[in-house]
């Protein structure tokens, strides 16, 4: 599981361009973690194999973590998480009418055998800490910077 | 679109074999009603690709209407919906946690472009009549079936 | 079940004028496919034997399919569903105050034998594309329209 | 508005033979407080035309209040409210999935103009207590009796 | 159970002068029914001993059935309930955060032998409907108005 | 605000005798901290009076702070804290439909000016340690058993 | 338990400077009832040891109850409530998402063993009259504020 | 991050012995994936100094990932996510009022900076498995298990 220097370790998937803003801190973390990272928007209903081509080589290609983001019946996580052995951290979209419920329900009560693991509606930056401690788990260097942004928090 | 002589016309799915007891309904109605239909039971998540394959060829095998139904994170009528162009009607399976608010949740809220038309929790006996209802919208005597069933509704 | 050339097959009947900006899309969606449809608004409470001489024609005029739209305590769907053979697809429309949850408790929890099948809330686009997946039971060139439309989102 | 001695003053309506043990508590207060009452079981769903005949002649059967029970999509309220001008009470059915909160937004948040007030979840006896206070804006023997119950159940 | 000419038939009483610009289609509703009322504004928790002498002496004054609307936990109609055989009609208010789900239940819910009628959360307009309906028991002249209202809608 | 040897600290009132069993615990852990307490069943809805007379005269007889256990529209909490300048510390009871939200809302969402400060559902060991708290706030005797409790919980 | 004059008898904490502003009106009462407080802004989970250490000893410079303001997983007031023996008044923040619910959960569901009380969402007025009539079962001036401000109420 | 042989790489912890019979799926899941763990019985409330002792020391003895399972507030996955810079997997437990709600977002709707990643309620299997893919992120061995366990099911 070597990994060439630069290359992604985290794939970041949305369902919609919609979700694109709402995701901003989770890219932002992850640039200050200097982490790298894919972007893919891609529908799990809309344009189904595409998300299947890209969670089914997401590991070959040496990323180690998934955030999946999406909204209402955010089906997006469990479809990813169908296709590869990699953990998924599902990020659920706040939505108009139910303030984001359908989102979360949709993405954490994931049937046995297949999880995904979910964040706040909302919770971009979380799911790009997550994401880093997932990483810290095999590479010292991504712990490291957990560690001293908690000593920061617990300064400010 | 002509089909043969009793070659299933709706296409039941499950996403576990716990759900067989609970969907009874359905096929006792549907038998009822002389509709031929075949039954698969593939988690979307922990065998997308049987989910695909069989969605997939439904239409080309001369089903006109797909049931699907499912718990909790239920993504199966949304997974089949992204590979059919036939209607999906989904029916959330109760839960023992949330009473089948997620299930619901999680079919109903198709985002744009791929709808599941979800009937009650537990709905199997209406999926079947709705099935049929859908089919009746092509083979007159399929809704001569609805037009007799609600007569003898009313005068029960 | 032949059709007259350009008579209705949609049959969309909504509560209230109010739900009419919301309903857009839906009629949208079907010019977009070239369905032919009628519109009426009408409310289940309010004008109850309009309603009901609407539905109980509607087969008899050659239409398919019939789309209704209501909110809050939202009976329209169910109460054209008793007065007619065809499927009813419904539409919870968001409320102000509960998100739409009381508009899709009161479409979907249909009792047994007269199914409403429902779209998500404010799914207005989604009811016209699956109307037409139900005239595509019957008629191959709207099975074409929706295969098309698909081949489109996954190309976007 | 003279009304025949013994002849109905309450109607009560349900919507399956499976809620009438939740409202023996109803009909046990109404028989306690020597209101006369009459009985019928009819779908709004299933028999509508029964539904409309009843709420329809209600009130010119010397009716003065109308209490309907149902469950799920609990519409039978709104649908009986649609064709008599009298004031109908509400009982929501507790439901197994959802605790009856599907029940109970079905049946009280009803559009403007044609209102149903609701009682509690399987609220059986409040409705004969509430019908009952009706009956007693028009006539003293009512109001006293509840005066009387009033004073009973504060001694207890 | 005569009542002065044009003294109050309807006693409305909310919980907060925050709650009036919600509560004016009531009034503009009984204005149009010719329906006289009084209106009083005063909290079931902060004021106490004045709702109690309200509600305690409403039926004496003549008053046929009161209208309570508050929100939150909304304790208004039941403690009125508690001290007049009137009935009582509440009108949940929505609130900011819940929605007024904290109001509806808090008001619907009301336990054995003390109802209180809830009519749709800030269903303002139909807590005067529904008061006049229940005047209609007794005063034809106010079973005519809501016949004669139902009749324009259906017409509208 | 001296106190009488044994003259009772803590009030509890709650609705109805079936909610006994359930604040069981309560009791209990007043007995374990040796808490003088005094018990009444009164409704807020059928016996106002004599929940008035109670609460309105408990800060008179000594007691310092009062629990309140109802379900439903729990109103009883709302209704002592009016009578009383003392706090009221809410237990709202688990409900057969809702599971105790309607009595949750009920009981918390108080409005401005008169709290009652709410623990659990069915949280009735924990509203003695509370009551228990707030005795310790003037009463250093009290404090400590909360402190020994908490060192015995802690080495458990 | 005696008290230097002046120093704080109420601690407050909230989880995040954007707590603040929702929280202005308790230190706005707190000041009127004329009661001493400290406040501290701390997040239970991003400094920890912050948290602990002043709720650790808050009991020991003389602060007699603690109100904590807290959002979503909002785990302050339990935190808090596990380093004291004082009682906790909790707050628990509206959100955006889920309007508070969340919040008012986090808060109030607390385990057997260690209570946190709750007053409503956004409560923060009631969690300064609440902790003043904690106060007050110890100091009769503060008793005295509480029953003036009720005397104030019901004459407004 | 050497980890000796045998030591535990996964650590469990619950918040009540009352926790363990649905919690061992996950310790079952665990031993079939040969994943070395050890298992703690602490809760947040009434033990947090050894929360926080073993929480703080975790990634120090080797472990690289918590799975946490609380109830009701759920406060504990957040504790330890506060003292630990490893990723937190939390397990909300149902609860026989609100089934499971309360846990689900007490524990998941954590705020900035400090993310716990919840799987479904009552999700003791799938915790075991995500944390079995965390650990893959590191160590090849593991994700063949998750590889290998995802061929099995889809043959199944």
């Amino acid at each position: 599981m070597a990994t060439e220097a630069g290359s992604p370790l985290v794939g970041i998937i949305m369902g919609s361009k919609s979700d694109l803003s709402a995701m901003e801190p989770c890219m932002a973390q992850l640039d200050e973690f200097c982490v790298p990272y894919e972007l893919v928007i891609a529908s799990a209903h809309r344009a189904p194999e595409k998300v299947h081509a890209w969670a089914g080589s997401a590991a070959g290609r040496g990323i180690r973590v998934i955030i999946a983001a999406a909204g209402k019946a955010a089906h997006l996580g469990g479809v990813v998480a169908a296709f590869t052995p990699l953990p998924v951290v599902g990020v659920p979209m706040r939505t108009s009418d139910l303030g984001g419920m359908d989102s979360l329900l949709s993405m954490v009560q994931m049937p046995s055998g297949v999880p995904v693991a979910c964040v706040a509606i909302d919770g971009a930056k979380n799911a790009a800490i997550y994401a880093t401690q997932i990483l810290g788990a095999a590479l010292p260097e991504y712990r490291e910077k957990i560690v001293s942004m908690k000593r920061d928090m617990a300064n400010a």
